[in-house]
């Protein structure tokens, strides 16, 4: 964790991953990050993966270093202190619906210049998750070799949804310092997405050609990229992206006057085009899969180094993991005391600040950890009202 | 185009996806992103997808809204010229080096409240990309149905690591605003990724259970989803987060009373419990195969839609580009003059702004088209200085 944002206080009432993501890049910042939870969690606090004891894997590190008032959202009066919140805070990252209890305009109504972000499916409210926006919009029909779609696994959608909304508040937040003006800022996935279509080229390319990409499976389009084995059976996935890496892969594989040979015999030359090397792909992959099939990995491994080439095995999750520079040794990470008990270690904010102090991560909360502590602090309730609203059962508070 | 950014100019030296993302929205919130290009273009300007003339349509929609210096960095004048502008500015956001001549540390001897924003490959500097570090964490392994790994077509680290490297690059302005220090931060794909697999529990299931997930194919994990085809041939996929989503499929399905049958076999109850939706699929989905196989996609969808259940049809991009909602009628579109020429709709900023004006979206410039005002404008370069750059070739210009 980081001190950028220190005195930035944020209300997050969320659930799934794009939301809760936001207030995680936020809270990982130095934001002071508090979720309204409903008493017992939101339709997403049990998700899965879960610990032998139920306790969601998944909640406990979407949610770190938040800090978590139950109440019950139910009732009026709990709306009414979700709603008091907000107001007093003047920031509110959700992805409740844009016309329920959290409706900007009704909470603008006690705090003209409120920032609203609100993390939406269809942009026109109706209800969509990563995995059915992104069938929508046909990269699984592109994933794979088919005939039939593949879907992705990383909820990308949802990530890049999330780290967004987290851009746009501080975007909006940057006006208000200007301006005084606050405002909603409604970022659907549905838009994310088709968005990121045209700002890929993507959605430029369907519609002036009239037709679909071909399916590639690992092929990378438009450059030389693809996945290779080994003699001692690694797969390994190359990507080339510069002519100087280009000129080194094919020296470091001996290449050079078999595809000297290629380009003769087709009249072209691959030493300054990315273009021709994926065209002519069908001449060239035969070549490198017996040149990189005739060595070990190891060997390879160091000859690619060497020459600034970009390549990695593929790797299991558990493999990925046990790498001790990705975890161990990674300063992004450190102990964390983790609700459901379990241990491993916790991420704190990808960014890395030379010079700046990391602190440790921080643990999720537990369900209504903060109640109590938040109402006082920031709507100034009292040991008295308080009590009364956890007979009442309005506010919940952990055990 | 929005103007949340008013007022915030941001040098940019960057080339492939992550580092022109990070521009990009920047420059579609308002900021006047100011590129730095090698003139005749850096190793990404003719990436593929292009148009028959060989202009890439990758580029112009990356780096729409930016203006273009072109310098020849291979001389120290170019290179002295792009740090004066980096001075100038107080704000970079590249994927050069770190230890190259966009050094931070260089750069802040002469700003020494300069902030940095870095995107990098592995973390330790060594080169890496979208596609190496995908497979390097494990997601290919899990995509699929096996047995071979298959890689994802979205450059997804890339895209999260551009929207995250703007948030941060925000986050440190709201640092210095308050306390008047820059510094760098260094935001590398691999970190992302690490940080990714850790932040939805994925990394604590597999380093406390020992083990790898299983690979789902388009199941996904750990609650009832997955893609069904209906009778009439389309595939669509299906996804369940709440109870009374649950509730309302299996009504909508007419499924109550064989679904009842199953929980009374195996002794448990659907209707509070997603992970047990999931462990018991191999009951529950030629249930819901049958059901869907039974009815035509056009009813269903009406059911569902009724009961508020999220599904969405399988379609291709070009599909996707035909859809009125997601493109023709959609606010965040909108034309430009593109440079290639070609004719295809603009996207501006993924976020809507209910009662903000929403500026039509930019086209990108064409190399070095805004040598000559950038420089008079932020280095005070008179016309006699600005010739002699121009016929040195120290500075190129667009024709």
């Amino acid at each position: 964790m980081y001190r950028l944002l220190d005195g930035l206080q944020v209300i997050e009432a969320s659930s799934f991953v794009a939301s809760p993501t936001c207030g995680l890049y936020l809270a990982q910042m130095g934001a002071d990050v508090i979720r309204i939870d409903q008493i017992g969690g939101g339709p997403d606090f049990r998700r899965w993966p879960v610990t032998a004891q139920g306790d969601s894997l998944y909640w406990e590190n979407l949610n770190r270093a938040k800090r978590s008032v139950a109440l019950d959202l139910s009732r009026g009066e709990g709306r009414e202190l979700a709603q008091a919140l907000v107001r007093a805070t003047g920031q509110l990252v959700t992805n409740f619906p844009a016309s329920g209890f959290l409706a900007h305009d009704t909470l603008a109504q006690g705090r003209a210049d409120l920032i609203t972000v609100r993390v939406m499916g269809w942009a026109n409210g109706a209800p969509a998750l990563d995995y059915t926006v992104n069938n929508a919009v046909g990269y699984p029909m592109l994933t794979g070799e088919g005939p039939d779609p593949v879907n992705h696994v990383l909820p990308a959608w949802d990530l890049l949804t999330g780290a967004y909304a987290a851009f746009a508040l501080l975007a909006a937040l940057r006006r208000r310092d200007a301006t005084g003006l606050g405002g909603e800022v409604r970022v659907p996935l549905s838009d994310v997405a088709i968005g990121t279509l045209a700002n890929l080229g993507s959605l430029a390319e369907v519609m002036t050609t009239g037709h679909d990409r071909p399916r590639l499976g690992n092929v990378v389009f438009g450059l030389f990229g693809r996945d290779f084995v080994t003699r001692d059976g690694v797969r390994t996935m190359i990507v080339v992206v510069t002519h100087r890496q280009w000129a080194n892969l094919v020296a470091a594989l001996d290449l050079g006057a078999a595809i000297a040979g290629i380009e003769a015999a087709r009249g072209v030359s691959f030493a300054q085009d990315d273009g021709l090397r994926y065209t002519h792909r069908d001449a060239l992959f035969p070549l490198f899969e017996a040149a990189i099939g005739a060595r070990d990995h190891a060997d390879l491994a160091a000859a690619f180094d060497a020459g600034g080439i970009v390549h990695s095995a593929y790797r299991t999750m558990a493999e990925a993991a046990a790498d001790p520079a990705l975890v161990r040794d990674n300063p992004i990470f450190a102990p964390a005391a983790n609700p459901s008990g379990a241990d491993y270690p916790a991420a704190g904010a990808f960014a890395s600040l030379p010079g700046m102090e990391r602190l440790p991560p921080c643990p999720a909360p537990r369900n209504g950890q903060h109640s109590e502590q938040v109402l006082a602090e920031v709507l100034g309730l009292d040991s008295g009202p308080l009590a009364r609203l956890i007979d009442t059962g309005i506010i919940g508070t952990a055990r």
